[in-house]
């Protein structure tokens, strides 16, 4: 079911002044490299660092009071638990937040500085769903999926739906799919807010389930994704698969080779910090010019939380 | 003589339009940190990524027809090299510039990149000029200084322009020192376009003659500079200084180290990419947080073209 326009325009009015309105960058070298205008949505100058608080904090702002004095919890090793520690902590909410084991502990780090109550679980992720599932049982808190949830993909639809405003005449919007919360809210942003406007997806070839889902016409499992986007591991959603197979016109696979070059041009002529999940959109054009040229298009750049040394000091000596 | 505000207004009205109006970022964990409400002003978001666009537009802009159609001139290894040569072949101007046999290749490559007719000369600042005096007679163009004239200081003054534009109560504004242009640039708007607006300069302890130009009362020379903030190692002229002793309120000296500890904090949590000689301005305000306290200031982010791995990858292994 494809929700209405009414109920973006609901998220967009309930998280304005919230939220930070992110700026639109552009580069004139790299629109010559593409052969395309690029209108880069810079969602890596998000609070937090990236889109996902948009998602987490129109899920609380859509609890009833009573619900949302019980709190709420979600299980995530990366972005959205920060995301909903801090969305939270901003409503005065009690945040649970389920991390594996494995978390990295400068994640756990800025969890707990935001303010969120940690639980370690295992790191399957049947056991985060499980400690979940407990923590909902003890404390009554209200259960935030990190994308397969209409309030995050109304919350996501937001940062596309601030670029159209100010830039109406864009003909393709350019968005990465990891759990598909954002590349649905990107979806139903141009559905309602543009004339004609076309999305596509950018995914790892190493990680290509959206891609596959969509030729299937079912959710393909995510098994064994191997890619350096770590934020875009995970698998489609019963709620925004439909909203992905009606609206998005196509899923486009992006070597991470190229997906670190696009990082480092970001990097050298556009003076952004991205992680490689968000520059992916950029690898998308950079290995796709044809679907793109001499066309108006969107790039949403959706987070900069990325260990930079680490991609560009392979390699290196001192 | 301080230039009056008609000039400012000129500058302004003559760039509107032919440069990007940067936007200005926040940080509420680099707030947190510096107890101070930080406005980063992205001049490493303008074309050719640094403020020195703006000088050298206005400088073009300001030359008669005639003037123009004769070309102009400069002498540079860096980013004003750069900054001519794109703001020359944006106005259909001869751009020719003096570069040193020493400057990198890569900041050669862009030079030509732009159009701009390269003279190589000695390395020496009298092997430069020499040049240049050879090209002016020979051409007839007109020659422009990085940072003592006039129409670059007024250009360079757009920049803190549009920042009061937006924050009109901001108490202090933040620049680097080097030449003199910017921080000169910045007094002016400051003084014109602000209630009360104090102006600090944030200049490397071991490039410190503006510190002590200002001390002293006279241009001291900047002999034997030894800072990583290459845009910094020059000195004042006859034209900025009195602009300077006029209208900033101080100069703030600021370690190497420091820098480098505020150019991370800037990629890590504002993800945006500032060469040294930028990133200084926040340098200052964690070196020198009791002239900040609980203040508004805002920061010129003058330029972003830096070669990060040099920065990030020092002592790394794989």
């Amino acid at each position: 079911m494809i929700p209405d326009k009414r109920l973006l325009e609901e998220a967009f009015a309930r998280l304005k002044g919230h939220i930070h309105h992110t700026p639109v960058l552009r580069s004139r070298q790299i629109d010559e490299l593409c052969g395309a205008q690029l209108y880069f949505k810079c969602e890596n100058f998000q609070q937090m660092g990236a889109f996902k608080m948009r998602g987490a904090l129109n899920a609380i702002l859509s609890l009833s009071d009573k619900e949302r004095s019980k709190g709420v919890v979600t299980h995530s090793s990366g972005n959205f638990a920060q995301a909903v520690a801090l969305a939270a902590s901003k409503t005065n909410t009690a945040a649970h937040i389920v991390m594996p084991e494995n978390a990295p502990s400068v994640k756990v780090a800025a969890v707990r500085g935001y303010g969120g109550v940690i639980y370690q679980s295992g790191n399957s992720p049947s056991d985060r769903e499980e400690m979940a599932r407990q923590v909902m049982a003890k404390t009554g808190a209200s259960f935030i999926h990190p994308s397969n949830q209409l309030e995050v993909i109304l919350g996501n639809s937001t940062a596309s739906i601030e670029l159209l405003d100010s830039h109406p005449d864009l003909e393709i919007i350019v968005a990465p799919v990891g759990g598909g919360g954002l590349i649905a809210g990107t979806a139903l942003a141009a559905k309602y807010f543009s004339q004609d406007c076309q999305v596509f997806g950018a995914e790892p070839t190493g990680a290509g389930d959206a891609y596959m889902s969509i030729r299937e016409g079912r959710i393909v499992p995510s098994v064994s994704p191997d890619t350096i986007c770590d934020g875009l591991r995970t698998q489609l959603g019963d709620i925004n698969f439909p909203i992905i197979q009606s609206e998005v016109t196509d899923i486009l696979l992006v070597e991470d080779r190229v997906t670190i070059e696009a990082l480092k041009l970001l990097l050298t002529r556009m003076k952004i910090v991205t992680e490689p999940s968000a520059a992916i959109t950029l690898g998308a054009i950079l290995s796709h010019k044809a679907v793109f040229a001499g066309k108006k298009v969107g790039i949403i750049i959706s987070g900069g939380n990325v260990e930079l040394d680490r991609i560009l000091c392979q390699g290196k000596a001192d």
